[in-house]
């Protein structure tokens, strides 16, 4: 892995580098770095994953459904992962998967992707897979504001992992 | 070219190949696609690009100011940019520019990109090298906000036109 910035080195950054760095942080939607690069300086690392926090918020509601949208499906897209997802996917187990949980995986995906119009997202590496495969069956029985609420707290805890894999961030509280 | 595709084949479209397809018609900003897709069905072309273009101005300035991050200088970038832009420069002569002008583009590029923390965005199939080379020194007079307004309408009249190229509009009075 290559070494983490310090926040004085993210603020100081060309806002291309920094939307090339920080682009991927929201699977498939650099706009959010593209937007909150000129929020800087950021004080703190807590600052910058704030205001990265507060654009996605911002967001007109079908912003942040199309945020869920861009998302792959976890049992579909294996193979069209990015970098980052695939690693995470790995570190939750999921590629180990028997055939049995990735056909209720793929089962349940269809279900939630019928009923949410967007994929099913859960951030793999604070969860294992039965805490997945358990999670996607609970979250079924949400209705569309709940889970749209729900999918991006998700977008949110694995941005930050993300994040803390670039940045220095012993000074966190998060 | 492919064929294009009827308004109605447009709304029978899976999400993620809608994403697919209309993902960079806004350039590196698949998001507006992604969010959009939920308002079908279309009932015109016109009313797609309607929505499109609503979804834009529905996004926090900072969204805004993030489009116009996310697109390639248009002199520094010539070997970077995607297939779309690469057709639209070469159709404006953009790549058939002098020595001369390549340095006075990137000379003008400069200034631009300090004063207003983004590239200069021009639809370059309407404009030819020498209105570009024009417009870009008349544009450095206007204020920040003045050239986000004007940067974003030259974003939505790139992708009128590249959504033209992907769907029927016969019938299209834009």
């Amino acid at each position: 892995m290559a070494t983490k910035l310090s926040i004085s080195a993210v603020n100081e950054l060309d806002y291309r580098d920094f939307i090339h760095k920080f682009g991927s942080v929201v699977e498939m939607t650099s706009l959010c770095a593209a937007a909150v690069c000129a929020k800087r300086p950021f004080w703190s690392f807590d600052s910058f994953v704030a205001a990265m926090c507060q654009f996605i918020d911002d967001l007109p509601e079908d912003g942040r459904a199309g945020i869920l949208r861009s998302h792959p499906d976890l049992a579909d897209r294996l193979e069209s992962l990015t970098p980052e997802s695939q690693r995470e996917q790995t570190q939750a187990g999921i590629t180990a998967l028997s055939m049995d949980e990735i056909k209720q995986l793929k089962h349940y995906n269809r279900l939630y992707n019928d009923k949410f119009g967007f994929p099913f997202v859960i951030c793999a590496r604070l969860n294992n897979k039965d805490a997945i495969l358990g999670g996607i069956q609970t979250r079924l029985y949400n209705n569309g504001d709940q889970e749209l609420k729900c999918g991006i707290e998700e977008v949110k805890k694995i941005m930050l992992l993300r994040m803390k894999d670039l940045v220095e961030c012993e000074d966190s509280k998060l």
